[in-house]
């Protein structure tokens, strides 16, 4: 035998496979009791990766990952979660999912209830309300695996897997000047955040690039509904001289301005194109289909997973910080083609 | 002091809120140590529930509910989980959620592993493929509350909140018939489980009641997406004593089959009323709302919730079985009005 061990050796001797070697060394309730302690002093009697072996036969493993997200019904987070799950299920982890609703006092109750049921890491993405890390600390000092994802704030020691916001907000804006629209509004959520500063970036960035004078009066914020977007639409076509595209980093937003503008008479995208943000399933369902930027949730969630997976597997004693930003991909439909 | 005292006695005898009692007593860890030390202290001098008080002295007490469903991204799911979260979280309860994407095995995994994170109760729709209750004895071995919701199998010693999903279809098929139906399509998904099963009953019994002869061609089995509903309208359609109305239980299989219809020459609801079953969000969207049967999810997961609760508060040594049946409520939209 060349090199370290891998469970392929320990199956080949046991003469099991190499799934089984993983689940028993995994902790997994689904082997036997027997097989687990079989695996285990084969394994140490192989000098196979001491540092995971310890781990395993540490007392109150639990298999859990803890996922923390704002909502469990929104597309994005639950798409993500999927990833996440894709990812870890193979490897014998559990994801529990638990959902902030925004709130950062209960954002602090979860992150303490996980630790009381002995999670083996934390993968989250952070309530709109948090505003400091403090309740992270005590993840870390249990040297329990945090990665950030989508929504984050700077922390030493913890990765993040984020999408570059400024890429998506460009493409979609210049996809709309393509469109010969050049007059387009942009409807954001709350710039204080970084995500939506960095879509108003974006989408500034790709006027300047094209000689098209920012007007303050066309940048609107609005809650992420379809009242809202109704409201902000109305308001916007009443200007002296009102846009000819609407760009909303919200969907539901970008939904109901479709709808006042249809039932106004007003034609999209012939009148006004619009282009929303996140590919909210309802989008494709639509009479007139909605272009929005798909956020490549799948791919994000496995990602979280992975940068999970390496820290496990690097030990207790290194300590990694890995950002990774993945790149958002416009999908164009008929909200925004003119023939 | 008049009867047993209560949190309230405790709270004015050491003059804090009663919150703060009820929060040291279930080890919020939000309330300090010394906080909980005294508050321990005091309810025991004062001779306060003394079951209650064991259970929150008692090691290892974690604070989470496990709530398990098939998918997180099905509307029906997310709000029984706002519902129980709505419950529960003001009692200090944390919730944590985990999806079988309708796999018995993962199903296994998923109990043993809420085990192993020590969860205080499980509340559970089962998977799809679940076929025995096996891993859920150990739970009731170690005196674990556990609740099934909407979908079950009878377990002695487990309580049950359900929709009387008879009446449902029941008052989707006697609506379509005021419409002036009389020939009633019923899209169904899988007829051996009981959910499906009640369904078709209702069905059935609507049409008796009003003496239209029931047609086998009628119903027909689809996956629930979008793309079985436009599939199978073309297939009813082409019968040669076509349908009037088609009463999908599926949102996703009556949507596929009203873009079939209107992209066919069919006007709906002129031609063919629709109506479907779950209220996703996405009816309301839609240039032509959707007729559904709501499956009141919110009241569902507060009413499970509740069971729970009453489950807790009357300890260890009493083996409650309660069945809750919720009466679903018929949304009227424009795809089955005719004017």
């Amino acid at each position: 035998m060349k090199g370290k061990p891998t469970i392929y050796d320990i199956a080949k001797k046991l003469n099991i496979t190499a799934a089984t070697v993983s689940r028993a060394l995994n902790n997994n309730p689904r082997i036997s009791q027997a097989t687990k302690e079989l695996v285990l002093k084969t394994a140490k009697d192989m000098n196979y990766e001491p540092n995971k072996l310890a781990l395993a036969l540490k007392k109150g493993k639990s298999n859990n990952i803890g996922v923390v997200v704002p909502y469990i019904n929104r597309n994005f987070f639950s798409s993500v979660i999927r990833g996440i799950e894709e990812e870890l299920f193979p490897k014998g982890y559990n994801v529990i999912i638990s959902q902030t609703h925004e709130s950062a006092e209960r954002e602090v109750d979860i992150i303490n209830n996980l630790l009381n049921a002995q999670v083996e890491g934390i993968i989250i993405s952070l309530a709109k309300f948090t505003k400091n890390t403090k309740h992270f600390e005590q993840v870390l000092k249990k040297n329990i695996p945090l990665i950030f994802f989508d929504r984050y704030q700077e922390m030493g020691g913890v990765s993040s897997v984020t999408i570059d916001d400024y890429q998506g907000s460009y493409d979609a804006t210049i996809h709309l000047i393509e469109q010969g629209c050049d007059r387009i509004a942009h409807l954001t959520v709350d710039p204080t955040l970084s995500i939506y500063k960095h879509r108003l970036e974006g989408y500034q960035q790709a006027l300047i690039d094209h000689s098209i004078p920012f007007r303050e009066e066309l940048v609107v914020k609005l809650k992420s509904d379809m009242e809202e977007g109704k409201r902000v639409a109305e308001n916007l076509m009443a200007l002296e001289n009102p846009p000819n595209a609407i760009f909303s980093t919200s969907d539901y937003g970008a939904l109901g301005a479709i709808k006042w503008l249809q039932t106004n008479g007003y034609k999209v995208p012939e009148d006004v194109c619009v282009v929303g943000f996140s590919n909210e399933p309802f989008t494709q369902f639509l009479d007139l289909s909605m272009s929005s930027v798909d956020q490549v949730p799948l791919e994000m969630g496995k990602m979280a997973a992975q940068v999970f997976l390496e820290q496990v597997n690097d030990g207790n004693n290194v300590k990694i910080e890995k950002k990774v930003v993945l790149s958002p991909s416009l999908i164009i439909r008929q909200s925004s083609t003119k023939k």
